[in-house]
């Protein structure tokens, strides 16, 4: 029997938490993105759009299977040429990007355009696990970097969306 | 060191016969997906789409991820609720659709409309593997069902726009 | 000034009527969809669901969009070779099929599948704006049974998803 | 009858020079994306990739429909709200982020991000564009802006996946 959808939401928190992600760092990125579209824009409804986004079951199904990935990828429990290709975070692989597309089209195509920009500026939490997972031979995060970035790019669309309201 | 875009084509080749699908296979489907737009249509021209649309690194990524997921799941080497969630073919899952978009999108956007025709429709080896997946406990087709479909679809597109040239 | 979003869902749901299509010919499709997935389904929750992904943003953004296309191909007044095109529903053009999938995706991935199921078999409303764009020279349907399959289908989606809650 | 392949390259070139853009103004911003990734970089690569891109029929489509829909707002011929939603280049529109995933998409997931950040940062003659668009009430350039960046990011994206063979 698989957790109801709040419980996901819980057990996807703790596993950001424990690859090393607050809420709050999420929350940064996505105020960064929307401060100078949003003049008046605080923290708290950032916070409530990330909070949002965690509460949809496509991005529970993202989080689980791109963290699954990694820890994998860490544990050299893959095949090959899988391992390599993941653990070393090759450019051409791409998987990781499909895979937060879920994530990005939550509230809307705008979503698409903010992930990409967070995804080669690697803003906070973002370039911190994208160095970590390229210099500590024993850190994977090629699915986590993309997961936080399509994370806070939905919850920027959704600041956009009401701000608009 | 990863392996050559060659010898990726023959690795992904040799994965998808241990998982019991042959090339034929799928070139059967992409016949009779375009048999009644392309009146003269040879199995030839369908396998050499097949043989282009095995060619492409985005395809290849697809398949390694997907099939390694559903090996994983079969060996119950997941974590949960990841586990069950795949392992039962859960229908919201939806992580598999997600995947093989980069398939289905090889030859354009036609190509979606095949693979969501051939994922409810499931003909051939498709109907197959989801049935096996779904009756035999130790059987595990989430993804290959849907990476198959994918193949097949965009194989579909490169006839349908090479008829048309 | 553009409207506000509640009067937008009236601008959509008015041209839809006056496209030839109902909220009842959805509302059906949507539950042939879904009736084997959900044993005690009623025309009402599918009615629910059609008025849900109607209130979307993107989704109006879409029928505008689209809707202009075939209207302005049916008063010739496009250019070449665009006109013809969109006029004959040239299967290659493949534009419908992407402007519609920010309308199949407003309920998570599973909607793409269905999507590409109706666009294949036409059931219903799809088929008769396919054959009436196709047959009649005066009508133009080329986005607009691309609309009515992809709004169908993220309806069962959002069925779908409600009925596992 | 519509242009054969080659023809509507030549249509889709000149189209695109009309509204102001040069194949050069594209080759630019593709070596801009990719000389930090390609050490030895050159313009007539980007060139050739740009080239390709233009080449491909999907490209091609989304060309002709989306200048068609700046040309026609720039005329006021478009049905309003529509009219008014795409001449002032409303960011919550969106449509014109999803016609140039067809172009994104070309060469694989890695277009998407390139694209994304292409679009926020708006290097070159994207930015010209754009601001043209915004500043001069005759000028509207919502969808040309979204499709030269499409076009340049899956330049770019052909140049890496080449330059890794």
């Amino acid at each position: 029997m698989t957790p109801t959808k709040e419980n996901m939401k819980t057990i996807c928190i703790n596993l950001l938490a424990k690859r090393g992600v607050k809420i709050s760092d999420i929350t940064e990125i996505v105020f960064d993105l929307q401060k100078k579209y949003v003049p008046d824009l605080t923290m708290a409804v950032c916070e409530d759009a990330v909070d949002r986004v965690l509460s949809k079951r496509e991005v529970h199904y993202a989080i689980l299977t791109g963290v699954e990935l990694d820890m994998l990828a860490e544990k050299k429990m893959l095949s090959e040429p899988l391992q390599s290709l993941i653990d070393s975070d090759n450019p051409l692989y791409g998987i990781d990007e499909i895979l937060v597309l879920s994530i990005c089209n939550v509230y809307g195509s705008i979503g698409l355009t903010n992930f990409g920009y967070v995804d080669k500026t690697k803003p906070g939490i973002i370039g911190v696990l994208d160095r970590m997972g390229k210099e500590d031979e024993h850190s994977c995060h090629t699915f986590m970097d993309d997961l936080i970035g399509a994370i806070a790019a939905a919850a920027a669309s959704s600041v956009a969306h009401n701000s608009a309201k």
